[in-house]
């Protein structure tokens, strides 16, 4: 079986166990805390980054993006249980890249690294030290620029990118999931992405991480709820 | 015929014009700065990121990632030409995408945007300012290690990823090419690095990329000279 190193509140961690569980490929997982930086996951991914997925067949895959890729190219691989991460022709599979472009480096460098990353990593890093309140209010600004943006897409498409569930709606929900934990998302204020969210949050390939816990962050009262 | 939104001394532009040349894919140059929020660029890529490929069949693709799996995705469309952006089996395609990632993310991070936007982009920008001298110097230390890293895996493989040239060379390139325009790259002190930079500079599809030209930036003395 294929294990995965992940760190609960890490969004692209979160990204790719939901499109694991999606795509049906059963993964151990093995908890890394990013700032300790050991050296067996430097050795299968020289950037400390996470996740990695190591796979039986083909050694350590290393990123959210080499691994969403990979589950893509060996889809003939495995029994095909219908969740294809980059469906429909070249111009559909495009615009769910550039969302998970989106969200995965424009939504990570003007959200979640503030809020999620100043928040936990910080905390737990070798320079331990208080959250930086300016990027916090930059954070929690930005992060209403983006909900009013995945309701908009909400409202006019089936899912994120088009007519079929894909990685961007994964995407998407990992980075918001992380940072529901913390209690930072005002879903009430915006109904289109909270319907859309609540869709993705009732599958059960969100229930491994709704039942996540991390020492010392208490999840948001409504974080585990369906019924938000 | 496609046409380039593109910067001439933004890497991702660069690695996208490398890819599109060495596909054999002709496209029409636009040139965009990207510090001026253009409403058209923002029509076609609501992220404001360069580059976007306006494609003929496929309408506007927008950005580095979506734009090379793009290329690969269309390659049965097209006669082949021989490169592949992501060739091999699944474990070789997703040691490419490791290292583009690499390159696109912890490079740009580490280097490229230290040394690059905040020398050009900074100018040019609305708020106009000096750059920052002690990112200057981050990047300037960095950029040593990445150097020492893109000639290891020269040392040790063919090509950056494997045995083929792959979009990894390219994206590498893209942002050591941008950087030696400017003249920060010590390629003398690394030799392993500067022998596969050459071989990469001296392929038809670099030759454009050499005649850029940026108004208030000289080139360095070596940047076109393929016997650098």
């Amino acid at each position: 079986m294929a294990t995965l190193l992940h760190y609960p509140l890490c969004a692209f961690s979160r990204s790719i166990r939901l499109a694991l569980a999606e795509c049906g490929v059963e993964a151990e997982l093995t908890e890394e805390k990013p700032w300790e930086w050991r050296q067996g996951l430097l050795e299968v991914n020289p950037a400390g980054t996470l996740p990695v997925l190591i796979t039986d067949d083909h050694g350590p895959i290393a990123g959210p993006y080499a691994i969403s890729e990979y589950l893509s190219d060996t889809m003939d691989e495995r029994e095909a249980r219908g969740f294809q991460p980059f469906p429909g022709d070249a111009a559909a599979r495009a615009e769910v890249r550039r969302l998970v472009d989106w969200f995965h480096r424009k939504f990570y460098a003007e959200v979640t690294d503030y809020l999620v990353e100043e928040k936990v990593f910080r905390r737990f890093g070798p320079q331990s030290a208080s959250p930086n309140m300016e990027a916090m209010r930059a954070g929690h600004d930005n992060l209403r620029y983006h909900l009013t943006y995945v309701g908009h897409l909400a409202e006019t498409r089936s899912w994120l990118a088009g007519d079929a569930m894909s990685f961007a709606d994964l995407a998407a929900a990992a980075h918001l999931s992380a940072l529901d934990y913390l209690g930072e998302v005002p879903w009430e204020e915006f109904e289109p992405a909270k319907n859309w969210y609540a869709l993705l949050k009732s599958r059960p390939s969100f229930r491994p991480l709704l039942q996540d816990r991390v020492a010392g962050f208490t999840p948001s009262g409504t974080y585990a709820d369906l019924d938000f």
